[in-house]
């Protein structure tokens, strides 16, 4: 995510983040967008592909700050629509609880989970997708992946972050976890 | 679910069923019918009025048997499909782990769920129905219940066997609980 | 949670909470204390009196902000012996993900769930606790009730915020809401 | 899970059993132990080392039949207190939803869990240990691993009927798949 796009669409110019992120971690929410089969067994996953604010490539999931006075959901719906375009219909769970909490810390030792940016925590979901995505102009592609595919070494070793965890905690989650 | 509709599909006569009933607890599933909207908030909870095997009339949630040899999913889509008719398009969760787990005995003092059949161990489900329901004729009848409506308490009369609480459940899964 | 202990424990000062408060969404955690029986089922759920930052008493779950740099689960611990005192044994669950997140809002027609100065995150959890309580000077009395009791009507009136709602998803996930 | 345990505490004889085995799938709950911190983090996961039916040795978690009349949780107690000793002080989840279903087919191409006896449908738990473990004579030793430890592929292969995925998805669940 990057903070072009969050400010426009928050109250916060880019120095009054920078003054908070030093003060309180930020609520941030991930998706991990699926197709599923009839039964509702994920069947793909799918990946972005996108620049980072440090200029390296790499492959991640639908992520993005919650802003002050806004839903849960409608930070989800919000990022997702961002991330994948109008069309993509994505599906969003009943439950508020997020499959599992993210925290996210400039050091990377912490909790393995890295930004640096920021200590952030995160509401992480998985989200069908029905429609056609449409990646924004941040994100340069959106891969679909078997859960096989997704857990591969060479496709880990494209996700940064602590993301290649995330999905596998997904995968795990759903009982496809090869 | 009556037995008669379970020995079409399952490989037990009525009385194989009967003596197997006696001697280990049956799996069940349950779906909790739900109407959501663009953002996966629960607004309606279906219920279905029908006539139970002791012939009193009550309001219950879409439940049945697991047979040998086939999968939880399959089952679930099997007994909404029975309930709820062919077009209902159901959307099963993409977690194999269900919200929580019921469990039936003849006598009600032990869990308050009751089945005076036997001890049946249920998995539950929350699941949305974007489609049309058409109740089976074992059904006669299908309605959308807001939140605040399924938990009212002349419609938790007519629920029994402790289906009154699985509904408080789901909702309170759901975040939506009055 | 009043703001001078917060103060006391984090970097900000009370003037720079309020232009935070004002930007972003805080980070919180509750937990609702219980104690189990051997096989792990809830018999009573603690509810804290105390006073509120606008002088009204009442009754309340363990709660309070995450600070910066601060993992979720020390926030957890941290709140819970401010407010369990130091020998109260929290049994911590071992999934990262609670079991409801709830929106705080100052205006309480939002979610429901309200706190007038700010609007907060909330990632609650249903902990055991096992040792013997001695809450804080800031919390009056810590009362164990059981569930039935708990949801009890005039129970429920002392609750503000939407905490009594709160309790009644935690009884729910427990699988023991009445 | 040998027979002639099972035998001696359910109401069914060999014979029985067998013919039931064939007719409906049966109830199963699992337990992945785990030592945690004080904080409730999974530090380590016991693995059993026991002879399976087919005399190969084999690494394995807790796990057992649901008899006729059982409660869940005195199922998981009892199964548990045979395979880690009647001093290992297993703390039961409060919630009665297990972290994921896992079902288990004569034919090992279905889900990837096998059994080669019948098909049972296994609820899943992670349950931490405080006591001091003594596996009975039928699990010839209990290991604690680390999670690293617990899916490295020498572990993992001393793993069948797809417990060393079955350990990884509890791991997953607690939020420390390496």
């Amino acid at each position: 995510m990057s903070d072009s796009t969050e400010t426009r669409t928050s109250w916060l110019s880019g120095d009054d983040l920078e003054v908070v992120r030093g003060q309180v971690p930020l609520v941030y929410v991930e998706a991990v967008p699926v197709r599923v089969d009839g039964a509702g067994r994920v069947v793909d996953v799918g990946l972005l592909l996108r620049v980072r604010p440090d200029g390296t490539i790499s492959r991640t999931v639908v992520s993005g700050r919650v802003l002050h006075g806004e839903l849960v959901r409608d930070a989800l719906l919000r990022h997702l629509e961002k991330d994948l375009g109008p069309v993509a219909l994505p599906r969003l769970p009943q439950t508020p609880a997020p499959f599992t909490v993210v925290e996210y810390f400039p050091d990377p030792s912490v909790t393995g989970y890295h930004d640096p940016r920021h200590h952030a925590v995160s509401l992480a979901f998985v989200v069908p997708v029905d429609g056609d995505c449409q990646p924004s102009q941040e994100a340069l592609e959106l891969t679909w992946l078997t859960p096989g595919e997704a857990i591969r070494e060479d496709v880990r070793s494209e996700m940064t972050g602590g993301h290649d965890r995330l999905v596998r905690l997904a995968l795990a989650h759903c009982g496809c976890l090869p």
